[in-house]
């Protein structure tokens, strides 16, 4: 019996609700780590409790865990033993293995560039440019609070028994309405899936339409590194398209690619809109080459023009495209909540596909988002934000245009959230990019959008989350900076 | 001209918000439907307002966004012409492909069996016993809307910036604590990622493990119908291996089987416990092989003898074991909230697809459960609920006992929220099955948890969401209509 007193085991306080717990747990880590040998005698449960200050019933429960786990044994009339055959495994792994990888790896994730988790600047930058943020602390949550409230009842008086992977109906008639009143859509609630946000809509859409290694899929050059990421893990042979000033060049599309990902109304990162002509292509182009697209629609709120423009799917009478929205900007980033508006020979897929990625997107945010829409609230705080991002706008254009035209020249835009300007011929890019780290301007390179070779020098300026002040005064530092 | 006087153009009363929309829609779709032929000259807006009882500034307002988009052009001095090229494009297909399959899907996809989507059965069952479904109605929703309302407005003043793809720190934490204390799961807030549901862990486990057509996954025969989805969907070569009453018996495993998973707390369906032999061969196996393991805890909160019973990953020293919780069934399915806890080798490729496929579960449901964890409502509401659970578990075992032993035999279980019953060789189970529909009763049949040839009769019984009264009254109606 000796061993046991030399197991250091730590006792808590009597009458403490983990005692039982953490006498099992050591008791069961000496036998696994094999400081208690198989098949070696314990003491009685008598001897233990006087041992280790303990009460004669805890000892008992601890032994009768253990026994029922299978680490010990009783043998009638003389004891209780560690079991013969224990399970003896080796020590925990360090965890130096943090981030590589490993053979037991599906290789597309094994290849697959993980994103930088956290790339913190040393120093906090004094003014940045998040691109793709809108500014939540504009959000009504004094609103959004009362039909979160209200939502949140009406699910604990009666919550959802049995869950639609296509989403609520609620919110799937209000996006239908919202969405064919804002930008034309043909669509009815039963042509909508909502997806957690317009990252899992791509993400179901490369799932159902890819064959990896085989489905050649177009995007376009410069375009979004996040949606490239999903193709490539769901192994797209991806071709990189360029884009000019009519947006995607539909006659540089390789003949076989099936799936042809396009942001017609701003472009991504440029700020291009896709002409009338090109669109009209496209659509052949899709049609002949038994092709869908995927329109990625992702700030079409945020229009500063008179001009309305629809959208690709609303040209669409063949059903080759699949519209993905998302309320990331249009709302708040982690609301979590998007749709894809599918064609109809592929709504079951993306249902199923919905089905098993995660089942269904949680009640609670589903119902507040369809009663805020349906309330009017959407459309009242799109009109909001469309002026104040308005003026951010043309205070980032006057100011690019006024302090930093001898470097930059933007590209005419009349949407959404951002600003690309391109480096001019005599500015180089990096020292720019280097010297505005050093004055504290965070700055994001158009270079990090490109996928084939051919890469234009330029910045990607977001305003939706910079204050007009922050603008004016990070314009200035950049001016300082640069004429150095 | 004329041709405009044919188009019935419906408009809306004056003043109304959306008369330019309705024009300019309309006008659109005479041009893409060829009803204003390409190259035809429009008439003046003077002359298309006074036609048609509009503003003359209504009429300005439509022609400048048709020529916006590229549907009219403006010859100067001559007037206003519909384009030469306009999208000439077939009218949308009926919406008779509803659900059928097409070329343009993978073919994963394109064979995967959907499920069926709403099967209700022409008339509501009088009573039911669905599997693996909580009491919703005994949650303590007041609590929850408290917590709920904090963190909306913590959120709402300092919304989260950047979002982690492992998910909130708060509620790993919160999860590392609770799992070490009622499961003894060896983790740290690190070692977990944030999952939409179990369903997404297996999921994102399933695209990270598995490569198309190549790795060959060992699950329980019988097992969990939607993981088999997932991981058919994932390209999964599936060897469905037998269970015993030790549980899934190691031997029988495929020498090629490269994923494993298992229920070894309380084996889906029929409820057995993996014995501590078969745990002990399991990771020995998974050792020698390089095999990894999904362990899926699916209802482990709720356990009615004294026992405690370890985790697999409890026991695993080499990073063998993915341990997949939920909280669907402790709390409540809508919440859409589980995780993942990942062996260090795997965690960076776990993240990395969470980050694809949805970027990171909404802010606001994982910092309430956060709360809700910390402050101790999820111990209180299990505890609860183990009671609740245990007294319709009673009802059920005993009604099986002296109402229906003629024909069925329920496997010993000692978890969970459901009890499997086979049927005894001399019943019949479709007969079963039939009659019981025909009185009113719904029964889930065993077989359709099968995949493999050797299937056993039987039925799984949830006590879940079926109150004792109900129960007691369900194995009634069987009893009459059974016995006949």
């Amino acid at each position: 019996m000796e061993p046991l007193f030399e197991l250091a085991l730590r006792i808590p306080p009597r009458g403490s609700r983990n005692l039982l717990r953490s006498l099992y747990a050591q008791l069961r880590d000496a036998i696994v780590d094999g400081r208690l040998r198989a098949g070696q005698r314990m003491p009685s449960t008598r001897a233990l409790a006087s041992l280790y200050g303990l009460s004669r019933n805890t000892a008992i429960a601890a032994y009768d865990s253990l026994s029922g786990e299978g680490y010990l044994e009783t043998r009638h009339g003389s004891g209780t033993y560690v079991v013969a055959r224990v399970p003896r495994l080796a020590q925990r792994k360090p965890n130096s293995a943090h981030g590589t990888f490993d053979a037991r790896l599906n290789p597309l994730w094994r290849d697959l560039q993980l994103p930088s988790q956290e790339r913190r600047a040393a120093v906090a930058p004094a003014v940045s440019f998040p691109v793709g943020v809108p500014d939540t602390r504009l959000f009504p949550f004094e609103v959004w609070h009362r039909l979160l409230t209200r939502a949140q009842r009406l699910l604990s008086r009666s919550p959802v028994e049995s869950r639609d992977s296509h989403g609520s109906l609620a919110l799937r008639e209000a996006i239908a309405r919202h969405a064919s009143l804002t930008r034309a859509l043909a669509c009815r609630p039963d042509d909508i899936i909502v997806t957690a946000g317009a990252q899992q809509a791509f993400d179901l859409l490369a799932r159902i339409l890819i064959t990896p290694h085989r489905t050649v899929v177009a995007t376009e050059d410069p375009g979004y590194g996040r949606l490239r990421g999903v193709l490539r893990a769901a192994g797209a042979r991806i071709v990189p398209v360029p884009v000019d000033s009519e947006g995607l060049v539909v006659d540089r599309l390789p003949r076989q690619a099936r799936v042809i990902c396009v942001t017609p109304s701003h472009q991504f990162p440029l700020g291009t809109v896709m002409s009338m002509n090109r669109r009209t292509a496209l659509l052949e182009r899709a049609r002949a080459h038994g092709a869908v697209i995927i329109e990625d629609d992702y700030d079409c709120e945020f229009r500063f023009g008179a001009t309305p423009l629809d959208a690709l799917q609303t040209l669409d009478r063949l059903e080759h495209v699949f519209y993905v929205g998302t309320f990331s900007k249009s709302l708040f980033p982690g609301i979590r909540l998007g749709f894809v508006v599918a064609p109809a020979w592929a709504r079951a897929a993306v249902a199923a596909a919905k089905r098993y990625a995660d089942g269904s997107c949680p009640d609670l945010m589903q119902e507040t988002l369809a009663s805020f829409i349906t309330e009017g609230h959407l459309a009242r705080h799109v009109r909001k934000m469309r002026q104040v991002y308005a003026e951010r706008r043309s205070a980032l254009l006057e100011g690019l245009h006024t302090q930093l035209s001898r470097w930059l020249e933007p590209i005419p835009a009349a949407a959404g959230l951002h600003v690309t300007a391109l480096c001019k011929p005599s500015a180089d890019g990096r020292t720019l990019l280097q010297r505005a780290q050093g004055c504290g301007v965070e700055l994001s390179p158009l270079e990090c959008c490109y996928l084939g070779e051919s890469r234009k020098a330029g910045f990607v300026l977001g305003y939706g989350a910079t204050e007009t002040s922050a603008i004016i005064t990070g314009l200035s530092m950049l001016h300082r900076a640069w004429k150095r």
